[in-house]
């Protein structure tokens, strides 16, 4: 008996992406699909790659259209999904893939954002410690930030396992549909194609907060963040190159081997062989992530990189994941590890 | 009961695609995988993003360890072919993802390979007419070239309705996989990227006779094709101009029919609405063929525009929607009409 | 005594690339910079790689900061520029790189453009017959649009030489600048980046009129073109497939000949040696036309490939080489034939 | 008066920028060509973008072929140099674009490369502290790897104002034409498109030494380097994003003076304004250098960014650069600061 899913917020990258997964998901059947300026507007034309949906007509996001579903996919614009969630009452799944509940601390919330704090739920990262438990039966889902699965992926088993001071250095190129369809000048084509940029330099993005809050987790103490995201020209992918001091005693066996236990078990995480190193291209369009992590010996640093795609592990197939979980599925329904390469 | 299936040549981009698609066919395992130069090695350094088969190891090519499969898929280089199909016998499925078996004339193949010509198998793009009971039951494939598969969909319906003048004029770009893995300058990432390149222009390419051969087919007179192919900076993807005469007495709204006609039941071929035109983004990783016709009057000329994967529906996809049906199988059985995009 | 020059459009990519021709010309002093909404802002964040003028402010586009200048270039919408040009006197050279005056026929216009035709400007293409003279000495020049630069450059020898039946099919790729710096969802990079589309298919891009004036002045008999732009994932470059039936009696040699005798004395156009193609990134940020053209016996077609730089050689270069020619200058003073590669 | 250069190795991409520029520097004449494996090949189907030396043909790298020049050019295989500049004698001016002069120290050599070490030659950075003074004159010089370039002059301001702590931590992206023109299936335009890769991670980059030695000299104190380089899928340009801990007492303002002190004189290179972070493809084929610095008070570290064109700044454009000091002419002849943009 397949779970009615609607979408709010099927015309941007997020809800396409989801729409993509949920297609090809066996115990899902697509339901009310919303948007906000494009209310009215054939699928077909504003996301011609979902073939099978080509004649849906975006409805608009209120509380009667997306009422009367099992699950209720959020793809909204920071600071709406409160009061939709509201409305839909406790029953209903509501999984909401902004920014809006990932964060514990409200003060981080306000800085970073400026605005009230809407709360906090369970966190859609299952690799993490703790957090698969708390997703099992959840009627809410907080997605994490595409940066912060990448990154949290990559340093966890460093940190959970006493091996890296607690101040990482990270700096991630990112495909350009992280920033979304908004149009402007710096994602036009003519500008990214050829080009390499960075932005939020500092620690400025809205992600940092988050990092800090899973890497501290882990560590049992907390873990400062030097963020440095870049543009890359590429649709799709996060590359995450993430280090820090290595704690006395570390040793190359001593990382790997932390690494291997993280990730024995887990369905989507791939360590790589030894000497082998992750590319974007490898995990295209899946929710696979790869990492490898070395230590270097010279300068003294663990360094553990990470690949994913942005759009489905780092948004719309963590929200999938959760979703399995939440509802009592096989975690992997509907998601693959093959990336479409080359 | 799943069928057993065997690749050989595993390592190139058409295998790699092949495997992408069976490892989420519901009725198919994946037996031996075979390699030239790479026999023995595993699958993971060769293929990082086929991430379920990374333990594989790579076979040597031959009879012995292709036998004892139901299906054998073959992406050898031409020429190859018939030796290994022989070996395998009249019982097991045979699919040609080469060029050996694709040409019914004998002086077409000589011409274009300079090689005694193997034979002709049923052909492998079941959306021309009767191509599709042709594969039915049958034991042997030759699956179309890429850009012939692009082409015959884009123009066969014209030729069939009788709209076109037999002079056909086509102009493709093709992503760089399309040339293989092959080591050579102009296809380094350096050249290929902010770079549009003809090739093979003035009829040399050896595309050419399979593209006469089926529009003639479907136009009942011999019909000329000007092919110029063009490496555009992208990895997958076929966008294809073509273009002929209108014969007298067409009208837009008779172009429009006849392609409304021939792909009205067709589960991967889909007409665009009128004023939409394809990108091939649309089709990223899909089985799917998105199609726009127009009507130019004051040159004359229609004008059929057709944007596939090449190497889903132009090569892999082929294969397996092939297999599906010489197999009697739902046709789409483990194949998407879902992009991946952006 | 170099001649001051003002630019009114500095910040789109057709000022852009004119500032960065103008910079490296030793006869130009660069005056007023204007522009429309970006008035008053800094050109170093508008236009970052043109280091020498990041200190200047954009003036807004008036008469009064126009005047006082030896060569105005106007770079604006069409239909601005007959009004700015009047205000400008006739003692002012005035080089329109927009579309208002390339147009000799006012219904072609009306068609095309809907708007009140503004007249008809020395024609901006020295290459072809006698174009050069009517520019010497000209205080009014039309630059040539970026496509019609490429196809006719292709085309023309062949038309010139009565080698082609007067029926043109033609297809040609542009990088994404060719569409400026406009807002629009199909221009992001995530849309752009690995994909091809076409656009104004069967008749519809304004183009098309001043390619059928081109080649039909060649021709002495009117000409129609089948035209179909398309979108490639690129900034620069176009790279334009020109076809068209040979007339009877025309031999793979006699192509070849019209085509030397055509460009032997041309500084910016190149024939390339028989056998080699052009790629667009060989005239990347360069003046330089790279020509090929063949004979395929077996469609009866004559086939001429050109590639430009659509921001230089098909508009900024262009419109310097045209100012250098009516200023009395050596024609290539300021341009270079040598390619940003790879 | 001219000067007559030579140039072995004009075939790859460093030879091939190198000869681009040559051609726009007005006090250099272009000499012998020499290639190894394309001896006798005409340069017009090697490097088309050099229209201007189409016809000339490669000689072999000899010492007979070399004589007779002002300057002779090195863009040869490391270990290859030494034999050669002896030969020429110590009254020409030899300029390596390999890296067998460039280190200091025979250990590091010996570590990273395993071969004798050639010796050290005055160094062409010029903005490094004394470097410019070693060049004045000389009849040697090394030109220094293209990422050292970039993260140098992104750090040696920090170190040399004793403002961040003797551990740096280095993550830069590079386009495929710093590999060169080597045919790796990794290289292929199939793989770089549309994916990031790390490579060389842990240390084991050899310029990693070189980068010790810039930022210990200007420290005053032996710097550790964390340097992981990552491919990215563009063709050229490098961004280097460098940081290390602040220094008790530094404060933003503090960090601003002292770049703006370390540039405020030199030519080519140029700290934005503040809040202003710069692209790579500001400075496409261009030899500037554009650089932006910030101090993340909550991570407490410096974080330097810059961006240079590989093949330009990062190679032949530094050469030229450190040609015309060595010469004796204005630093800047024939070389720009404009890059080719969008």
């Amino acid at each position: 008996m397949a779970v009615r899913a609607a979408v709010a917020g099927a015309s941007g990258y997020a809800g396409g992406e989801l729409l993509r997964l949920l297609l090809a998901h066996p115990g899902v059947e697509i339901g009310a699909l919303t948007g906000h300026s494009n209310a009215g507007q054939h699928l077909g034309s504003l996301q011609p790659h979902l073939l099978p949906l080509a004649g849906r007509v975006l409805e608009p996001t209120t509380a009667e259209v997306l009422a009367g579903h099992d699950v209720v996919f959020l793809a909204l614009p920071h600071g709406q999904s409160a009061a939709v969630a509201e409305q839909l009452g406790d029953e209903v799944l509501v999984i909401d893939m902004g920014a809006d509940f990932r964060l514990q601390n409200a003060a981080d919330w306000d800085q970073f954002y400026g605005s009230p704090h809407a709360g906090t739920w369970p966190y859609g990262l299952p690799e993490l410690p703790g957090a698969r438990a708390a997703l099992e039966g959840s009627k809410r889902v907080a997605v994490p930030g595409c940066y912060p699965t990448a990154v949290s992926l990559a340093l966890f088993p460093a940190y959970a396992a006493q091996l890296a001071e607690p101040d990482a250095v990270i700096v991630a190129a990112t495909g350009t549909s992280g920033a979304g369809k908004a149009l402007k000048p710096h994602l036009l084509g003519s500008e990214v194609m050829g080009s390499m940029s960075p932005y939020g330099v500092g620690g400025g993005h809205r992600h940092t907060p988050e990092m800090i809050q899973n890497l501290s987790a882990a560590a049992g103490e907390r873990v400062t963040v030097s963020f440095t995201p870049t543009l890359a020209p590429m649709s799709r992918g996060i590359l995450a190159t993430c280090s820090a001091k290595a704690k006395p005693g570390v040793t190359a066996s001593g990382v790997r081997d932390a690494y291997e236990k993280a990730y024995a078990d887990e369905p989507f995480v791939h360590l790589l062989p030894e000497g082998q190193w992750p590319a974007t291209a490898s995990v295209y369009g899946s929710n696979a992530v790869q990492i490898q992590v070395a230590y270097d010996e010279a300068a003294g640093r663990v360094i553990a990189i990470s690949v994913i795609d942005n759009l489905t592990k780092g948004t719309a197939g963590g929200a999938v994941q959760s979703m399995n979980i939440a509802l009592g599925l096989p975690e992997d329904t509907g998601l693959s590890t093959t990336g479409v390469a080359p």
